[in-house]
């Protein structure tokens, strides 16, 4: 393992790290933010999946998180979206292969090779952190777009892992949705019942701990009425009792400028969980 | 004039603004950030002038600024760094010609067709942001790198124009170092008495106008010793009793990371003298 980039920011330190992943077979990045508390011993963590298209940069660039994550002393860990390299299956798309990992286990050729990203992120990537850096088992988790769908699933399908998930702007259904359909195709095939395995609003009713959900969703997002349909989600947890806040917020669009936005809100919700 | 992008943004708007430079002779973008109390009147204005490599964007997706401008009422705007399009001159290297204009007026071929960043930014943008726009005549200036020798400059040769300065890793004796030795010689020739014009440090001997310095500096900023001086700008100023705060940060490099840690603190410097 290998850190890469290391920026003091707001009396903490933001890091990138590259190591080999054995759950991905490639070379990986990860960005992490130690708040100043770090150094006085073990801090909670939350995990922040981004979006299509994106990598490790985007969410400590652009999200302005690391105010209140040094406010909070929380440490935050956002990985890459995709396994990297040469060598790895890609697509001429830009929702499809690298940056297009969907946070699942790909089943399908030639795909399956590379694409464990739910394992990764579930997985190999907190037990490293929880080794490598001062950082405790009291997880939570959160995400944008695709980085939402991966936070609601990976939450939903590990009762007792976190503390606390939320999402901003994330696809909820994505056996229903065009970019949801186009990925679940390739990386797992026509069989429509394991689809379900990776859809959040499918998840909902079987699901064994009844973690609350904290959307944020802006009404004016470009992307909300074809990609995300977050109704449906609240429509699933309404008919199961499953608790969801979901926050429509007027005038707010898909990008970084309405995260960076309500992002305070979303690391002191989860603070406030992880302090428990 | 037209606008490209808008995005809610802490309950204001972040817009970028493409517009005909009559000074600069070539199409323009500036970002704006409208706090939420424009809605309601006047507000007055904290212009950002970014470094080398830097666009209209850079401020805008990586400070975080816009949260404390929406605290205190105050108007962002973000220029682009140099004269823009296929006709206009540039250079083969990233430290001169486009994204290095360095807010002069430029004097030599074939460069002073277009490069005349310092009126355009000391005078073309002021007015058209205070005539478009919901902006009062209360006008406060910083920027980072080569926008904090603008800033610097900008502010000294225009004495009553701003309320407020403050420079973020400023380039303070241009004369004096590498970046600022070849963008002058190539801007304003190879006449020495021509650069005292554009040098802050130079600058503060003559200054008619004892308007504070404000100069916040990463210790651990990798071009500290050799572009950016800032003593050199303190001796200046402690000869002629130029009142100058320089804040040397510990751990803190030259990146957006160190702006970002500290912009809360100037934007409400900035909102304090822009109040009176």
């Amino acid at each position: 393992m290998e850190r890469v980039e290391q920026h003091a920011c707001f009396g903490g330190s933001q890091e990138v790290w590259s190591h080999r992943s054995r759950t991905l077979d490639c070379e990986m990045k990860f960005a992490v933010y130690l708040p100043p508390q770090a150094r006085q011993g073990r801090r909670p963590v939350l995990y922040w999946l981004s979006g299509l298209t994106c990598n490790e940069h985007n969410f400590i660039v652009k999200a302005g998180a690391q105010r209140y994550a040094a406010e909070h002393g929380v440490i935050l860990v956002a990985p890459d979206t995709s396994p990297r390299g040469a060598d790895v299956a890609d697509d001429a798309d830009w929702d499809l292969g690298q940056g297009a990992g969907f946070y699942l286990n790909a089943t399908q050729a030639p795909w399956s090779k590379h694409y464990r990203m739910y394992d990764y992120a579930a997985e190999e990537l907190p037990a490293l952190i929880e080794a490598e850096f001062p950082a405790s088992d009291r997880r939570a988790i959160s995400g944008h777009s695709m980085g939402g769908h991966g936070a609601l699933t990976i939450a939903l399908k590990n009762p007792g892992r976190y503390r606390s998930v939320s999402a901003f702007s994330p696809i909820v259904a994505p056996s229903q949705v065009p970019w949801g359909k186009k990925a679940f195709a390739a990386y797992l095939g026509e069989d429509r019942n394991a689809w379900r395995e990776w859809d959040a609003a499918a998840l909902i009713a079987r699901a064994q701990e009844r973690l609350p959900l904290l959307i944020e969703q802006g009404e004016a997002d470009e992307f909300l009425t074809t990609q995300l349909w977050p109704e449906l989600l609240r429509a699933a947890c309404e008919a199961v009792g499953h608790p969801i806040d979901l926050r429509m917020r007027l005038g707010y669009d898909h990008s970084y400028y309405f995260i960076a936005s309500f992002i305070g809100e979303h690391v002191a919700y989860h603070a406030a969980a992880l302090a428990d």
